[in-house]
Order: C-alpha cells, then sequence, then structure tokens
C-alpha cells in the first residue's frame, strides 16, 4: 500500500517521472489531511472545560472525520489503480477487429474507473468543508486555526480531484456519465467556493 | 524526522489530540507535494518528442522546485520543533520575579521562531505559484493537470503559513517584527490569489 510508504519517500515518488503517484492520489492525501486537521479540532475541544455543551457536536464530527479520512486514505492507492489500468489499457495489442473492439472496451472501462475515484474524492472533500465550519464554530479556540488549514485543505483537495475528472472525461464514450460527472463537479466547486471562504474567514475572525 | 513516518501514521498523528504535527506541519507538506507534482510536470517533459525548445526551462524549474522540495519537508519537523518550544516555554517555572522574566524572554523567543517557520513556508509556496506558472505553460500536455494540482497545493500552503503567523503575531512584543511579517504575508496573499487562479485556468484550458 502506497500509504504505508514515509512522507519522503511518497513525494519523491511523486516528483519522479513515473506516472503514479500523481495529482489523484496527491488530491486524496490533501483530502486526508483536512479529515485529519478537522478531526483534530474535535479531539482536543472533547474533555475541555468550558466546552462541555460542544461535546455531543465534535463527537459527531469526529466519527465523520474518521471516516472520510480512511475513504481518503484507500483513494491514494485506489487512484494508483485506476490510472494504472488505464495505460494498461492503452498498451494492449490492436492488431485485429477482434483487439481493437477488446481494447477499446479495456479504455472506456479504465476511463470510467478514472473517473469515478477523483469524483469519490470530490464528494468526501466537499463533505469536509462542512465539518470544517460545525468544528470551527465550537472548536477549542486555540486549535481553531487547524480547522482553518483542514478547510483550505479540502477546498484544494476538490477542485485537484475535479481536474483529474476534467482531463479523462473528454474521452469517454458515454457521454451521458461525462456529463452528468462533470455537472456534480460544477455544482460541488460552485458551493465549496464560497462556503470553504465563508469558514476561513470564520477562523480568521477568530484569531 | 516525522517525515520518515508513513503517511498514514502522519495523518494519524495529526489527527490525535496531541498538538503535533498540526496545521504547519500539514501547510508544509502541501507546499512539499506542490514542490513535487511541478517537479514530475518537468522530469516527464524532459526528453519528449517536440518538447526540445522546453528543456532548459524544465531544467530550471525542476531545480528550484527540488531545492523547494527540500526545504519544505525539512519545515514539518521545524514547525514541531517550533511549537514544541515554545509550549515548553509557557511550562516554565513563574515563581519568583527572575522566573518570570526568563520564562517571558523563552516565550517572545519561542515565539518569534514559531511565527519565522511558517514564513518560511509562505515564501516557498509563493515561489511554487511562479514555478507552476513555468511549468505548466510549457509542460507535456498529458501531465498538465499534474502542475494544475501543484499550484493548488501551493496556494493552500500558503494560506495556511499564514493562518499560523497570524495565530502567533499578536502575542509578540516586538511589534515591529509582527507587523512586518502580517504586512510580507498580506503582499504575498494578495498576489498569490490573483496569480495561482491564473495559473489554474490556464490549466483548465488546457485539458
Amino acid at each position: 500500500m502506497i500509504t504505508e510508504n514515509s512522507v519522503e519517500k511518497f513525494l519523491a515518488d511523486l516528483a519522479s517521472a513515473n506516472p503514479t503517484p500523481g495529482g489523484g492520489s496527491a488530491a486524496a492525501i490533501m483530502g486526508g489531511m483536512a479529515a485529519a486537521l478537522i478531526a483534530m479540532v474535535c479531539n482536543v475541544t472533547l474533555g475541555k472545560k468550558g466546552y462541555e455543551a460542544a461535546e455531543p457536536e465534535m463527537r459527531a464530527v469526529l466519527a465523520e472525520c474518521d471516516r472520510l479520512r480512511a475513504r481518503l486514505t484507500a483513494m491514494v492507492a485506489e487512484d494508483v489503480g485506476a490510472f494504472e489500468g488505464l495505460m494498461a489499457a492503452y498498451r494492449l495489442p490492436k492488431g485485429t477487429d477482434e483487439e481493437k473492439a477488446r481494447r477499446a472496451v479495456a479504455i472506456q472501462s479504465s476511463l470510467r474507473r478514472a473517473t469515478e475515484v477523483p469524483l469519490s474524492c470530490a464528494r468526501a472533500s466537499a463533505e469536509l468543508i462542512d465539518l470544517a465550519r460545525r468544528a470551527s464554530e465550537k472548536g477549542y479556540l486555540s486549535v481553531i486555526s487547524d480547522g482553518g488549514v483542514g478547510v483550505l485543505a479540502a477546498h484544494a483537495a476538490l477542485r485537484s480531484a475535479a481536474l483529474n475528472v476534467y482531463i479523462n472525461a473528454p474521452a469517454l464514450k458515454d457521454r451521458e456519465f461525462a456529463a452528468a460527472a462533470v455537472a456534480e463537479l460544477e455544482r460541488l466547486s460552485g458551493a465549496a467556493a464560497t462556503e470553504s471562504e465563508s469558514v476561513y474567514q470564520l477562523v480568521r475572525g477568530k484569531l
């Protein structure tokens, strides 16, 4: 599993000319950092004097963040797998008509997977922006900047995942699926731009 | 060294109630991912047919990205050290006037360090936004989305580092240093907002 590698090795692999890991994996890690930072705000707040009323909310946000961190961490490897599947499909033989047909099916199926993984990453990141607001509204004041970093990471993860959908969608022959994916992303991105800026300003105002 | 830990362990430590690692370390890692992704665009472009004219530019951008990735990776541990130094200073005894005076000096010196590290992170991230433009203008088309993810990560790193300066600056007794740090950040943030959006749109237009 790629996320069992050290941070330094992950960064070195990202920088190399090898096509994986790439921007899709980086997006999932940014999302994972967002989930972790928002969870940290909750974990620090729980048990603090004066924050008793916030405990049920902090527990609820924490549970969602832990679930999303696990999902986003898994997506790092899923993104690598989807991209490697796509490259393998492009390398299939295309000598005969039958080979050509088989290759075309494999490419389309891989492209769909390489679109679905970043789309899931974008959805998880959009959820994290909402969770960042809840944690930043009621969380312990001295770690509130971590909620702010969380919302910035979540927004960057969402837009990064979007780029990975945009690069694959045009080659999809299933135009209905491609159009629905792009439309969903544009809806998520539009809402996220306003909401993440609002959470950032909420945090900035508390510092 | 914290960056020798696995990505999964880093995320788990970030999520825990322990104050380190926190948002400052996450900012440095986002910057490190930006440097790595922009380097990847250069590494993939070098040697590609049709991109010979871009080689000197790609080599120059790559060298800067490798330098900044090393700096930002080191900053992850520097941020943890700065924060732990600050907490240790707050825990110093304050029974006598002499102890109080020694504690106040230690707090101010630690606060300064906890401001300088994220300020360096913000400066490195601003440089990366410029490097992302150069890589995205001339880089190999099929990895151009990685340049886009790079610029999003660099911008999020800059704004995240800024939050870590804003949270420490008010407690600094050296008002001249604090004001200069905040003014520099506001200048960097203003330029970065426009420039990173412009690079993102450049990449988006090529997909």
